[in-house]
């Protein structure tokens, strides 16, 4: 059974991963950390790392930017894995955060999700026989009415992720409305929409000759950034010093 | 049952309708027309319509351009609805059909699909219950790399049925790409997607607060006109003089 | 501006009503009802609608069912319609709720959401076109790993609308492995597909000779019956006594 | 550039892929075997094996069963591999396959489309991901009306291909009317749809906390076999002697 700290218990996600946590076989939270003691959890919360003393295996963090450098003090200290799920590091953080990286191991990542950094692999595989075999390439993604820029940060890595297999031969297109031209062999549409409360979708479509795979990714919520942020824990704990990403999750 | 004449029986369109024709109970073919005696039918083939002297309810015709102004004689000459699925016809064929149908009945429609007619008097519905409460419109469509318009005539279609239900209220948005603002309310969002050989996809998408109401049309291959021209002849046969379309067929 | 009442207001689809009422338009909440004054609302609330003498043009209610019968009562006395979005209700409540209905106007629905209660009046309309054509006609539904019936209610409604449509010809089947059979013309396939955390989709298909139509809802949290319950209210304003349901908010 | 024989040339498939062939840059078709000179080829056309002394790399056969034998005899003498798309084999031409297959390259597969072989592995992958961590697995299929098996042997294929990767922990469920339970975590329901014309459709669903991944696979016509085919003639060209599946053309 792997021992984990959460650290930042008492926020959205800390409590998201805390009733997830219990329904797993595998992992158990052994302690909490959070300043604001407002929530009845099933294990002790400390109000820092400084006052928790309990042996565990691994830390999730999902508290704010303000306490990283306590964080990575504590997990190179204890040399118990961390994984970083905050967002909005500074670049001091993350010199920090790599330095610490020689003595314990750390994961951070982009996207938590495992969904979409499975995708990330696979449409890799894909596109190295499907495109060769003369498929055409094309994102859609679908997003809520209030999100301002497009295409998405996630399209947008899903087709850097297959120009990457590609030898980056691949230029990306957003509108075909002021052009009448045939379709480029070498092209990837990305075509956002954008409507109601959509929490995110992404299609990742490769067409050919009479045949179509599509793969899909559909968010429900930002659970499942709690959901990846388990799958690393498990991962991370026992794992020797290095700066390790979801990627190494997901090809574990 | 409904005695019909397939005008353009040898053609690749008459071939379908004639092989289509034989598994329906109402309707069967009593004689077909066509110059290019190349087929084998299951009726008697007249090279033109004056030599056609078999009694029937109503002519499909999926010929030639040329042979449209012969068609619409014999129709109003023998009162024989007609249903015209060629396309092309010039001003002077279009005024000479609207002409003929104030002495017998004719049908002719942009798109002969019945799903697609279908979904343009559907998704009028649609939009005045749930536009008016709040949900986006976005269309999506799917074509073979081959198409050098963008968005497609189908598409461009269904958002002009749309609007045309919502007093003109509506613009449409082609790329997201350039501009960082949040949607706007009373705008419809189309996107092209263009890859190998899709013969015609389309997404008619309502997104509303935590609620995602899709409208899609697939089509397979062509015949899909031929379904139509059926429908539409069964429908047109006995009717009194006038000028129909495909939406009159969907709305009886 | 219409003048709502809220009974129930502090309950959680009280709340989310109150939310999404602030951004519309054509109606306000002018009084709020709720034993547990626990929650800060930008309209004055009472614990009863005894204490309530706010005018009013219609109540809508997400309260508990023993609130029901004095909530009917204060509508037939002020003469305020009401839309009662309670479930469970009993027996006699229902009888209770009947008679109110011939001296103001009543709403209930077994489903508030707006988008499956379009379906339900949309694929009527499309089997009488395509079923008619020849179009076979199967539903897909997909929820949670708990719940434990199958298919789902909302599934055999869909299903329960088009057989009505079509003189009650149609016969369900969900399963096929157990047979070798061609499909029968006359049967609706309805399928149930669990998994994850999935809140409700349902596809109804109507597959033809080389096209298919597919109208597919999806539901992303339980706030789509807010959406249906601020509709259903702002239809119901206004309108003479009498029963209505979610029905007549679509074809209004 | 590969040097192809077209075995079977004049049948539908040996015509799908010769015009697929003229649109290669790596590959060209130097001779057809057909005992019917029916079709004009751009190559030229023996009536069987036996006369053609052409110089090539690779045999892609489509012709019939009673054809094998001489195909396999031939191969094997002019050490020319050979890619075997006719099924139907006896087991006596299966045991002669293999016995040739150590002396010159043979290739083989259940279904030789390129996208179906390339899901059967990456599903795989995927479980190793998302099934660990807890992900539902399930299947949908959609065949045509006149189909009389259910579920398809590819919905079974990709069935068993999770399986396999899981330790075979896995059973099919295919009807879930019959029972009111919430879902077993080692189940993976198939379900199977009926209607029209639909040629073949697979959904592999992977549905966990509020994330729904799925791969999709449309077919719109036979002519996919080609594209496999052709594709496994690239791969096979100078491969040294041994038994070959497409799933050794997806991992190359």
């Amino acid at each position: 059974m792997i021992k984990m700290i959460m650290h930042g218990c008492n926020g959205a996600m800390g409590q998201v991963i805390t009733s997830m946590a219990a329904e797993e076989k595998n992992i158990t939270i052994v302690a909490g950390i959070d300043p604001h003691d407002t929530k009845a959890n099933p294990y002790p919360v400390f109000p820092s790392l400084k006052e928790c003393e309990v042996a565990a295996d691994v830390i999730v963090d999902f508290a704010s930017v303000k306490a990283v450098d306590a964080l990575l003090d504590y997990s190179m200290e204890k040399k118990i894995p961390v994984v970083v799920c905050t967002t909005g590091l500074s670049d001091d953080q993350i010199r920090k955060l790599e330095e610490t990286s020689n003595h314990v191991a750390v994961l951070r990542s982009a996207n938590m999700s495992l969904g979409v950094n499975l995708l990330m692999k696979l449409v890799k595989d894909a596109a190295q026989v499907l495109a060769v075999a003369g498929f055409d390439i094309e994102i859609v993604e679908k997003h809520h009415n209030k999100k301002i820029d497009a295409p998405s940060g996630t399209a947008l890595a899903l087709a850097d992720s297959i120009n990457e297999a590609m030898d980056q031969e691949y230029h990306y297109v957003y509108d075909r409305s002021q052009v009448r031209n045939a379709r480029d062999k070498k092209e990837i549409g990305i075509q956002a929409v954008r409507g109601g409360t959509i929490v995110g979708e992404h299609d990742v479509i490769f067409a050919g000759k009479d045949e179509v795979v599509t793969f899909n990714h559909t968010a429900y919520s930002k659970a499942i950034f709690a959901q990846g942020a388990i799958s690393a824990a498990k991962f991370l704990a026992g794992k020797k010093p290095g700066l390790y990403t979801m990627q190494d999750v997901i090809e574990s």
